[in-house]
Formats: C-alpha cells, structure tokens, sequence
C-alpha cells in the first residue's frame, strides 16, 4: 500500500503529516454520486460490486484522503439477519415490523457473510485490488441497530428502545446477543474480504445517561470488540453526543474513539486517555461557511490533535448534502499541509 | 403564598425539603388534558385565560409540585411579532415561510404584551389569584426560536441555522437583535402581570461547539438577562445535550441553570459553579422504567444534588406522553418525603 499513514496514526505510530478521511465521504455532496443514484437506489448500489467500488474510490480519487470506507448502510445486516427495512428518502431507515417482544428476537436468523452478502466480499475484493490508500470495513453498533429496530425508524427521543432496556431487560438482551453475533461475524467477513480497519458506529447512544450506557450497552459493546480482537486490523469506535461517556469508551476495547464536535479535542483527548487514538472533531455544518473560517477551524483542531497520541482528522459526523466538493478537496490539501508542519 | 420552596431553592436559600416540578407538566400524558384537546388545539388553549389558567393548574393540584409553569407554546411570542407557524401533531411548530434574509427580519414587527397577548396577562392574573405555589413564566431563547424560524420546522442538524451564523452574519445578528427585544419585553410583560418566576428554553443550543455557542448565542443571551436583571424574580435557563456549555452559562446571568440527563448532576454543579443553583435532572425516558428503578434514580439525584448550594428537582427534559399520572404523583412525594430526611 502507498499511503498507510492512517493506518499509522491509528496505531499511535509516527506519520508524516496528519491523516484524513471523511463520515459519508461517498454522498449527495457529489455530482458522481448524484447522477449514479439515478439509476440505482443506495440499497442497490451495495449490492452491485462493481458500481458499489466506484463510489467507495469516489472520495479518495476526488479529494485524496487517505482512507476509502466501504460504501454500504448500517442496516445492511439487520437485513441480512431477517428484518426487512427500507430507506426513506428525508427520513432514513423505516421498518415496517419492528422489534417488540423475545418472539419477535427470536425470529431472526443466524448470518452468514458469504451467503447473505456475498456481494459485499466482492466488493472489498475489487477495492483490494484497486485502492492505494486503506479500506475502512464498518458496522452499526448494537444500541444504534437496536434503537432502528425497535422504534421502527429513527427516533428524537428513543423512548421505546429505554423502554425495552427499563421494563423488558431480557428482550432486551437478547436482542443485544442477537446483535453482537452478528456484527461481530459481519466485521469478520469484512476483514477476511480485505478491509484493513473497523468502524463501529454507535451514532445514537449519547442519548443515554452514563448509567444507562454502563449497564445496558457497554457490555455488548465490549463483547464485540472481544469477538474481533484476533483481527489484526486498527479498529474505531464512534458516536455523536458523546462527551460524558467518552471516559467509559476505552474500556470497550477499541484502538481509535471518534470524537463529536462539541467536545474540544483537547478535552476529548483528556477524557479518552492516551492510550486510545483519537479521530475528528470538525462540526460538518463548518463546511458551509467561508474558506478562512473552515482553515482557522481546521487548524485548532490539528494543534489540539497533535498534543495527542494518534490523531486522524475527520468530521464530527458525515457530511451534508449541501457542502461543495471543492470545499473538502481543498480541507483535504490543507490538513496535510499544515499537518505536516505542526508535527 | 403557601409554599415558596421553589424560590427558596432559586435563590440558594435553605428549604424545608426538595422542591419539585416537571418540565410539560401539564401536556398529554393527563387524561383531563386529552378530554380538554378534543375541545381545543394547543394554541386555541393559550387564548383563553380560564382554559389556560385551568390547564396550568391542574398538575400541581393533580401531582403536588412546587411550581406551576404558564400552558403555553414557545412559538407564541413568534406569532406575535408577525411569523405565522402552525403546531403540527406529531412533528412540532412548523413555519410556511421562514427567514432567510434581512428583509425578512426587518419585515418582523415589535411586540407589545397588552396588544399581542392581552390573553396571556389574563391567564396570570387569573393564575395568581388561585395558585398557592409560584408561577414560571417563560420565553424561547433567541437560538431555540431562531433555529425554527431559520428551518422552518423542528430539526435534527439545524444546519440551515448554522449556515446562516457562518456566512449571513449580519442577518443572523438583526434576528438576534429582534428576538432580544421581544423576549425581555414578552418576560417582563409576564411578570408585570404576576409570574414569580422565569425559565428561559434554549433547548436545542446544545447542538453548538462551545466556540460558535461563545460567539454567536451568549452575547445575544447575556442582553436577554441583563434586559431584566430589573425583575425581581428568580431566572432559570436550561437547554438539552449543553454537557460542553455547562461552564458558559453563569456568564448568561443566570440564577439557575437546568441540566439535562446526560451529565451526572454533581459533574454538572461542577461546571456551573456555586454561584448559581441547579435544576435537574432525571432522564423523562426513565418515568417509563419500574418504580424501584425510578426511586433509586430519584435517590441519587438528591443525593448529589444536596452537595449543591439550591437544587430544584425537575426531569431532564419535558414529561412524555406515555407517562403514568401515578408515576409522576408518586415521585412528587417521593422526592418531598426523601429530600426531607436527606437536607
């Protein structure tokens, strides 16, 4: 591989300048990406190897960050596993029958990666072959999946996921078993395909309190990472609203925690530890004001990222719609310039 | 008035035990609320004193807490300067022509309590002539009103807002400006009419890094608070998801701060410092959990919030629909019979 710096930097090693990569790299944002969408449904597009490579390559070949995350949604192996959802376009994933009672746990299958997505080992395969940067295979996290599963769609509040985890703890945990096995042989099926770092992303889980996290998803979050420890890949663990339970976040086992934009990196870097990387913090909405502030801002947090050891620039959270493509081609050229100077 | 513990609390000063009320108190969870919705809309309720004045009392007749909050709307002062919005069920106010341009700032008109919302003075004297506990009065915070102005509508990423911060800086400062203005004009015109006390709702600022929060919300804020430093009544501010703002918020002139679940309160009284009191902070998803589970959270609640100097027991966010009346009662004497015993 030419460019491994991500790799490094995730494995707390020395690099030349600070790598980059961005949330929903592969998107909306892009005229490519809009124009293939015509033809092809998100879900359709993760099903065809060799267009979901393409859009997987977009990102890197467009901006030159150094990491390629597979193109797919996280409700790709709820699919899999039995629970048929469907993305709305302006609302996101709905699920017509969602998960309620240990009957309804209990109907969903074992997964299998070669069998059920056999399509995605293609596609790492393809971008093995083509890709000179890393590949970053992921998956949702329990509570994350969970939260789709059980409201039946996204949720401000998840007042019947809480629900479930308050009144019904054993539908609950069964549902989180359920859960890890499956993401942690998806994460598997990955790695052996080819990808050469994980992340999982447990967007929704700073709506918990430090307690709730502690007691109703922490342990399935650290199962995981167990379950994929013999994997020797760098792996991530990122959520939005995160602040007070970043200091629980390196007991899960993972190498890199992705910070949220509102937690000063410093102070994330401070409350994850030092023997965890970190990855972010620009708040994405940045992205839409003017070029000097998007620089000042990027900045600041290469400054603070460099009192750290490990940081990868990213987004707070994945990028909008709206944002220009130039606008990340030149945050891209100015993280690895200044980067290089600051370390 | 019979019992000023409430006040007390604002105030720093010692009480007899822990007072209690709960944000939306009076909403749909309480089946004389639903009975009285069937006859008339949220905002049909806000203009008629008698109706409004009986909404408002009923939780504290019903559950026993320590304050009553005026039955309104955070739009309502929205509407009057001239921004027409309609509260759709399921989704929340909804705005046909949002702002976007200083035109359609400028295009906003001043308010003026008696013309506007003669109603509303109506509803409080009624109030204040049949309440034994003190009455909240309460505004939006320019943020909060802003981001539905500026969206259009409830929002998850409220980017069209930021943006507007980000590249329409002038715009966004007139907005500020107007919304300064008929906010302390809309509270003291609460409190000339009888409230004893005021909560400003920021309730989605906590979607701000600490920087943009500083630069682009507190100085709008901190005018708020010094436009009515003159009214001698205690003044409570509170936002959702503020874990990272908690340290900004006494420079608001706050006497109070609420806290949501997120943060443990006594982290949370950390951050604000023992210059304020505060309110808080038990997560509304757990009202759903058993009782024993409810207690213990209660317990630990008042047990930190105890090493605080003035600590009103409140939820972390509004009451949900799903609630139990019961529930609600029995915290209420909970947290009185608990708070007694723990001072």
């Amino acid at each position: 591989m030419k460019n491994d710096r991500f790799l490094r930097a995730c494995r707390q090693e020395k690099t030349d300048t600070v790598p980059v990569w961005y949330m929903r790299q592969a998107g909306r944002y892009q005229p490519e990406y809009r124009e293939i969408r015509k033809k092809y449904s998100l879900i359709e597009i993760t099903t065809i190897p060799d267009v979901c490579a393409e859009v997987t390559m977009l990102p890197v070949q467009q901006l030159g960050v150094d990491a390629a995350i597979l193109f797919s949604d996280i409700m790709v192996p709820v699919g899999a596993i039995g629970l048929p959802f469907e993305i709305k376009s302006g609302v996101g994933p709905v699920i017509e029958t969602p998960i309620r009672t240990l009957d309804d746990v209990n109907r969903l299958h074992d997964f299998d990666m070669e069998q059920d997505l056999g399509y995605v080992v293609e596609t790492i395969q393809i971008l093995n072959r083509e890709l000179d940067v890393p590949l970053i295979g992921f998956s949702g996290a329990p509570f994350t999946l969970a939260s789709y599963m059980v409201e039946g769609g996204p949720s401000r509040n998840h007042l019947k996921t809480k629900a479930m985890m308050y009144r019904a703890p054993e539908v609950w945990e069964a549902l989180m078993a359920r859960l890890e096995k499956t993401i942690v042989h998806y994460l598997e099926g990955q790695v052996k395909a080819g990808a050469q770092a994980l992340q999982i992303f447990d967007s929704w889980v700073g709506t918990l309190s430090p307690l709730d996290y502690k007691r109703y998803v922490l342990p399935a979050v650290k199962r995981i990472f167990a379950g994929i420890q013999h994997l020797d890949v760098p792996k991530i663990y990122f959520g939005v609203g995160t602040g007070e339970l970043l200091t629980q976040f390196p007991e899960t086992g993972a190498d890199v925690i992705g910070i949220d934009w509102r937690v000063p990196l410093s102070e994330a870097g401070k409350r994850v530890g030092d023997n965890v990387a970190i990855q972010g913090n620009l708040d994405p909405a940045v992205l839409l004001a003017p070029w000097p502030e998007i620089e000042q801002r990027a900045k600041t947090i290469i400054d603070q990222g460099k009192q750290h050891p490990g940081h990868i620039f990213n987004l707070g959270h994945g990028v909008f719609p709206d944002v220009e493509v130039d606008t990340l081609r030149r945050l891209t050229e100015f993280i690895h310039e200044y980067g290089r100077t600051s370390l």
